[in-house]
């Protein structure tokens, strides 16, 4: 591996961000700044720390003092991940809702294809070091991330998931520079992130517009009891968090949305002229 | 992957051992015992350690206190690995003597194949903190192993040099455990063959009556002209067929289409009781 080709794997591991929630021990933030250094990832940020700027983050970080200046502190995850289009949270296996689940290096490879085939921002979410994620907090998430531990024992500190999840990105950086090297064409199809797409696909933020609109639309016809609307919105979040909708889908799921809004509420009405799609 | 299983890949994982040579920090051996039990490795031998017991190592090994009774401590090198088929050296990339070099990955994969094929015995060697292993120790090896780091900063501590190669052989073993097993295949989703699910998927079949649906509601809202869809009908099935929805989804959707229909045509009309989701 040449200068060059590290420049060209650093260029794309600066669209992979750690975010880490409410991290109570700076020995933590020092430690995750190091392994990311030394995977070739640059960049931080910090939801609500409890404590910082703090001297174990220094002392921990030794030699990925750079990094700490680009490290970005948000008062929420919703902030941290707005401008992402594919959104991990970390987990453990067994959750009230069952989400789309990957193991690391799957993770890593689908993360690293989006990077370079789409220039997508991708973002790896860390809890709290004594409870996680909230089942909020991973409801954000399209998909959740696991490390395959002994499951007699399985603790990895944050610290340690933050090191294997960067490794694996390198990794899979790595593998994909290199397959593009050799042939630079063959495009494969086994799945979506393969395909070639002609619409931008949408961002994070964007579909926390989609959400409420769906389930607005749902509350108006009554299928969505906005007081008891038990795993719905859940189930919804899970279904189009994995699909990465592009600009075009996005619009046609929202013109629906708001015709049968609008067929509800008595503001549209059957009409042969009206149509269109 | 259940209890059984689980103790195959323990079984498998007890002919690799970690070989420490004069280790200066009982930290580190701490650490790398957390490491190890983690990714379900059981066995640590330690080369002449400069510190020998330290109330470090089993603050750092918090939770694999039964590894370190386990511990062998002997006074060279060549008595850590006598019994060992396969030796891996962690090294640098640059050494005097150039030598088979393997990063992390293919090494762990070489080693859990002759593990699983022949219950050979592997060591993989690391060397002090400050200055790794000696040429001679090197050269005591069959291959020398390295992880691939940013080479701008390329500098992982022994404790995570641990961890990357532990988690490497955990996850070629339970690679080539799965191979094996290939009983209760893992359930593919069209996006990626590697997502843990656990509702049924549906089928191309059931699908073939979910697009029908679909299009017939929106046709009942015009929002779809049957005369003239034109790209409608092909958006909706790429957006949903990227998906592939598991039963519960499927209903869900079907029953929103039969729910928007039944609005539209005045079978349902809003009423607080017939609350439903």
């Amino acid at each position: 591996m040449d200068i060059f080709d590290n420049a060209v794997i650093s260029q794309h591991l600066s669209h992979v961000r750690i975010v880490m929630v409410n991290t109570t021990l700076p020995a933590n933030i020092g430690s995750a700044l190091r392994a990311m250094k030394t995977m070739g990832l640059t960049k931080l940020v910090l939801v609500a720390p409890k404590i910082y700027p703090h001297p174990d983050i220094d002392a921990l970080a030794a030699g990925a003092a750079d990094l700490i200046e680009h490290i970005e502190i948000v008062d929420s995850l919703e902030n941290a991940i707005k401008d992402c289009h594919i959104v991990f949270g970390t987990s453990a296996r067994s959750r009230t809702i069952p989400w789309p689940l990957l193991d690391a290096r799957p993770a890593a490879q689908k993360s690293m294809q989006a990077v370079i085939q789409h220039q997508q921002e991708i973002a790896i979410v860390f809890g709290r070091e004594d409870r996680g994620l909230t089942n909020e907090e991973l409801a954000l998430a399209n998909f959740h991330v696991t490390v395959p531990v002994n499951s007699d024992y399985g603790v990895l500190n944050v610290a340690q998931a933050i090191q294997v999840l960067c490794y694996e990105m390198r990794m899979a950086t790595l593998e994909l520079a290199d397959k593009k090297l050799d042939t630079e064409a063959v495009m494969r199809v086994t799945d979506s992130e393969d395909m070639h797409w002609d619409e931008p696909l949408v961002t994070h933020e964007q579909m926390e517009q989609f959400y409420p609109h769906i389930e607005k639309m749902l509350a108006d016809i009554e299928f969505l009891d906005p007081k008891n609307p038990r795993l719905l919105p859940l189930r919804l979040r899970r279904l189009f968090g994995r699909i990465q909708l592009d600009k075009m889908e996005y619009h046609l799921l929202r013109g629906i949305f708001s015709r049968v809004q609008a067929l509800n509420n008595g503001t549209w009405k059957k009409s042969k002229d009206e149509d269109q799609n």
